[in-house]
Parts: structure tokens; C-alpha cells; sequence
């Protein structure tokens, strides 16, 4: 018998809650109790999104289909928008900007840098007929935290330009206060912070994206936001919704609202900064920048010697401890733990046991016990 | 959003495929379907106690109910009984033994000594007309494991006497040979190292306990193990069946079975011995003699200087990690903590971080880490 964790940046593990409410019978979508249900997810993602004057939009669809939903319904062929990117989610969107044909310009930054919000201002300044700027704010490939709201305060001086922002590994993780600071559309999946197993994206449509909707001439109907938009004046959905799911998100609002956002990201916070410390105790090097590291996830560089694809695989196998490894160009090189939904202190205490455990194995010359004892002091806030 | 975690030595905590497999609709327990859980249970507890000539009764009741049905079903008023025991348990029987007019002889033993099998031959010398020898196998008050083996060849040359094992914290966590060791009646509880909730009791009776069963005339109807035989013949029992405890028990056993009953074993002891070891090392003092320490639970002497109900209400409430204090005269003054049915290496894990932040916070002297660093050798085997 081996208990099995997953400590990965999405799918994250579920709450029994959440998986006993997905578990109820089945029931039709076009009824008074699954109305309610809608409306309890929406005003409770308006709730984690800290917004109140955008409309949020669930569809059924993987994070992937939020971003395309966010080209296709505030762009035309041929609009100007700039794509700015430091890891392989954010270069996502540059590959849906261009099949849309718009006149995508990318500000590409290595994996290890933040970036610059000058970069995009310089931009907008030299382009003012730019219709888009496009940010990750958690980049799950390589850890780093973008400084969006420094980016809203940049684009909200162009009235005809929307920021749009992917937070599907930041909500629920960091702080993301879509009014506050000007975010026209911000989406997330629900295999992250918001504690579900995948198949639900959830966006936001600000006044200002709206108004770019009506200028929209991209062909789309599965991810038209106006029929979502219409349908929730009746608290329903244009097409059938993946009803558990839904079940599963309501329960899981219900969680979110008794803890409290912002003590949930404060919860995220702390558990990274004891990640982070552990592993660094170990003598292991952080692979984000320290200016730019979320809570999310926490990509570390293999250490010399060590084989990285045998670490990760030696955690699952061995241990039964599932994290990530790196992708792209630092296959092998870095590996990544996740702590990103319903994650406590003992994930933490649990993923560094696993990883002592497995670098003793492989030969890494380190004092076991260390990692935890830097994450037990962070725990205790001591 | 606190985690919780159940480390006490019953209830354990369950495994979702057991939980699962309880949320199923109700069936009628005088079915067909039913009948097969009800022969998939019998023969995977003839499996888990290793016996192939005693009959397994599958009680709706806790373990004392087991226990008493032993006492009503082997005697009769006035049989003269040695009860030996070393805590709280042990004691149960003797109060039980008493209640329905047995001659009852005690060997108590102190809560840190282990039964001494020769004072038994020596009562059983001088009183070769004693009915039962009643023994635990291994004591959840004290953590102390007795050692039945050399019990039972001690009992089996008096052919009119039997020997009752409570091993309600043993089975599945200590080796327990039924049939090789000549142990006529041995008892569990359900909420133990079967990996259920509460509400099942298990008795196995040997022939000889059968011959016991004839002779008994002490009054007895819901616990009857006649009524229980007859039934079984059908696959059924002669009363309703906690029918959900029951499904789930089946589910139980076929992960029992899938990791073999040896190797449960062994993990018990692995995991006893990491917790051993990561207390040994933060300087603790173990409660239980080197000589007779269980695989189950282990009981730890509170250092000087530490409150032991706040270190006990500290791991729970402010680390969500339930251990169980001291009983009667430890209440305290030790705390236990149970590595029973569902539990691997993480869960050791856990405790002894969440100890670790306890003592730290309580003010113990001791390097934070180091109970950790010894368990992952035990756990590495290195």
C-alpha cells in the first residue's frame, strides 16, 4: 500500500467536500436547484476574482479555452496587441493571437526574469492604437510572479486597449484585485486555486472588454461571452454546463468564502516561503528570480551530479510523492512543487520528507532533517 | 482551512475506496449481492487472522462486544478464568468475566511490563480445571504487545481450557497465526488496522472453543455465536448486518489481500520503528519496554518541564494532528500516538513535524529537524 500526493501546480488535490458533492446524484441543468447553483458560482468567483463591476463567465473548457475566449471575443483580424511572456503558458497566447490574425507583437523575456512593465509603457507609447496587452501573472513553467497591477496602471490610460490577463495558476494563490487595479479579463482553471479537478474556466469581462466585444468582428459561438452574459440574467448557461463540476465549485466557494480570500493567500504565501526555505537549506538553488516568485509553484534547479528526470521519478515511485519536472529547455534541469489550492503545512513538511529522502538516495550530500527544520521555523513563524 | 489528520490507535482513518464503497445505495441484506459480500468478508478475515479451521462471526457491535461474546459463549457461572493484562483493555475483561459470575484469578502486570507467560503455566499447574485463559495481544493503553505465541503453547495442553485473545489493536499491525500459534478465539474491532469506522466486531472460534461453546450455559441471544454459524452456512446473518460497514469491509480486505498480509505486517513495523526512532532522537523517552513494543501505537513519556495536555491540545488544535493522551494514571504524563491500518510513511512523517513545532512552541529544549532526519533513515532503511 502506498498513499499517494500530488503536489503539482494543477491538477491539485480535491477537498472531500468538494469530491462527495461531485459525487451526488445527477440533475438537470435546466432546474430551479441548479439555477441555483449558477448563482452561487458566479457571485462566489466574483468573490475570489475581488471584483464587482465585471461580469465572471464559466465555461466548460479547460483554462486553454478561456484564452481563446478572451482573443476571439476583444479582438478583430488585423487588431494590434502586444504579448509579453517569460515562460511556456504565456507563449500560449501569442500562438492564439496569431491563428486569430492579429498583429501580435511579443515581448519575450528569458524564464528567469520578471516582466518589465517599461517594456509594455514604452510600447503603448510608440503604438497607441494598440487594442490588447497581454500578461501571464503566474507563469506556471517557470514560478515567476509578473507585477500585473503595475501593468493595469500603464494600460488604463488607453481607453481603447484592454489588459488581459492569464491568472489561471494565480487566483486563489496571489493576489489578484481585478477592479482595483484594471483588469479587463482575467481567467483561471478550475484544477488550481480553486481546489477542482480540470473542465471549467472561469473569466472576467470588465465595461472596458465589453466595449471591445462590440468592436469584435472574430467569428465565434462555443465562446461567445454574450450568450454566457445573457443566459446568466437567468442564472443558466447557452449550453449544456458540466453539472458535477459546478456542484463541485459551489462546494468549493463555500470553503474559499469561510476561510477568507485574503487569508487564503496569505496561507499560499506562507506555505511557498517554507517551500522555499526548505529547499534552500538543503543547499538546492531557487530557480525564479527573487523579485519575481509566486505562491504557486516552486521551480528549483537540480543540483549538480543529480539526475533530475531520476529525482522526480524516484518521488513517485518510491515515495508516491508526485511533483513536477521541468519543460522545454530545462527539461531535466529543474523541478517544480506545486502548493497551490488545497494545500497545509504537512504538504510541505510531506513534499521536502520525500525529497530529503530522495536525494539521500541518489547520492546528494546534504544533512537530512535540515529542509524541514528551516520549513518547520517559517510554519511557525518563528 | 486546517487539514486534520487522525493519528490515534482507533478510530484510524479510511481509505477513500472504503469510503467510497460505504456511500453506495442501500441493497437488502437478504440478497443475493449481499450474500457475496457477506462470504467476501468471511474469507478475506480468515485471511487476515491466518486461520483455516476456526469460523470468523462478523459482529454488528464494537470490540467489547466481541469480547463479551467470548466470555458468553466459551463459559459458564462459575468457570474459573485467569485474566492477564497490562492496561486499560485487559482490564475490561476481567470486569467483564466478573459481571456474568465467572471464578476470575488476576495477573496484573504494570502498564510497562509485558505478561510473563510462565506465571501462567504456573497458575495453570496448580489449576489444570481452569475453563480460559484470557490474554491481549497487544494493549492500546500502553502500547505494550504480549506475546501470545508462547501463550499458546503453554494453554494447549489443557484440553478443557481455551485461550481468548483480544487483539482488537493488533490484527492487521501484529502477527497474528490463529491456527499456528493454537489461539481459539481472537477478536478485532473494525475501526483498527481493518481500516473501517466503528461498528464491527470479529471473533474467530477454533474447535476447541466450539467443545467450550457446548458446555457454556451462560444466557445469550444477539451475541449467540451459534445463531452466527448457522447463517453463515448461507451466507448471511442472523440479524440485519451493518450492511454499509460491511460492503466496505469488503472493499477493505481487497486491499488487504492486494498487498498481502506479511507485507502489512511489516509496514506496521517499519512504521513503528520510524516513530520510535524520530521520538528517541528529539530525547523523548518511549513508555513501552523494549522487550514488548507493538507495531500499533506508540506511547511517549511527556518531558519534564512540558504540559502533556497542552502538547496533546496543541497538535490538534493548532496543527489539525489528533494523537491521544495517557489513560488513568498516565493521563498527561505520556502522550500515544497510533500507526494503525491506513497509515505510510508520510504520516509519520506528519507527527513528528507537527511534534516538532509542538515541543518547539512549548518551549523543549531540542534541535528542530532531528526526529525527522531519523525517522527518513528508518523509512530508507539506511
Amino acid at each position: 500500500m502506498q498513499k499517494k500526493y500530488l503536489m503539482t501546480p494543477g491538477p491539485t488535490s480535491v477537498p472531500s467536500e468538494v469530491l462527495l458533492a461531485q459525487a451526488r446524484p445527477m440533475v438537470h441543468h435546466r432546474t430551479p436547484d441548479f439555477n441555483k447553483v449558477v448563482r452561487d458560482c458566479v457571485e462566489g468567483l466574483k468573490y475570489v476574482f475581488q471584483t464587482e463591476q465585471s461580469d465572471v463567465l464559466i465555461f466548460a473548457a479547460s483554462g486553454t479555452g478561456g484564452m481563446e475566449s478572451a482573443v476571439v471575443n476583444c479582438f478583430s483580424a488585423g487588431d494590434k496587441v502586444l504579448v509579453s511572456y517569460n515562460g511556456k503558458f504565456g507563449q500560449r497566447m501569442e500562438q492564439i493571437a496569431k491563428v486569430y490574425g492579429l498583429d501580435t507583437t511579443v515581448l519575450e523575456y528569458g524564464w528567469q526574469q520578471v516582466v518589465d512593465p517599461a517594456d509594455i509603457a514604452g510600447f503603448l507609447k510608440e503604438n497607441p492604437d494598440t487594442k490588447g496587452v497581454i500578461v501571464t501573472q503566474s507563469e506556471t513553467s517557470s514560478g515567476v510572479l509578473n507585477d500585473v497591477e503595475a501593468v493595469g496602471r500603464i494600460v488604463k490610460d488607453y481607453p481603447e486597449c484592454v489588459l488581459i490577463v492569464d491568472s489561471i495558476t494565480g487566483i486563489g494563490a496571489v493576489d489578484c484585485k481585478t477592479d482595483e487595479w484594471g483588469l479587463d479579463v482575467v481567467m483561471t482553471g478550475s484544477q488550481k486555486g480553486l481546489m477542482l479537478p480540470p473542465g471549467l474556466a472561469a473569466v472576467t469581462v470588465s465595461p472596458k472588454a465589453w466595449k471591445a466585444y462590440e468592436r469584435s468582428t472574430l467569428p465565434k459561438y462555443y465562446f461567445d461571452w454574450k450568450k454566457y452574459k445573457k443566459n446568466l440574467e437567468q442564472d443558466t448557461t447557452p449550453f449544456t454546463p458540466a453539472v458535477s463540476l459546478m456542484i463541485g465549485l459551489a462546494e468549493a466557494i463555500k470553503l474559499m468564502r469561510e476561510e477568507g480570500i485574503e487569508n487564503i493567500i496569505a496561507r499560499h504565501a506562507r506555505l511557498a516561503e517554507a517551500c522555499r526555505k526548505g529547499c534552500e537549506a538543503l543547499g538546492l538553488e531557487l530557480f525564479a528570480p527573487a523579485e519575481g516568485r509566486g505562491n504557486a509553484v516552486t521551480p528549483v534547479w537540480v543540483p549538480e551530479g543529480i539526475d533530475g528526470k531520476k529525482l522526480v521519478s524516484t518521488m513517485k515511485n518510491k515515495h508516491g510523492v508526485t511533483i513536477a519536472g521541468g519543460q522545454d529547455d530545462y527539461a531535466g534541469r529543474i523541478f517544480r512543487v506545486g502548493h497551490l489550492g488545497y494545500f497545509g503545512d504537512f504538504d510541505i513538511i510531506i513534499t521536502l520528507a520525500a525529497l530529503e529522502m530522495t536525494l539521500f538516495e541518489l547520492g546528494y550530500a546534504f544533512e537530512p532533517g535540515t529542509g524541514i527544520k528551516a520549513a518547520e521555523h517559517v510554519l511557525l513563524g518563528k
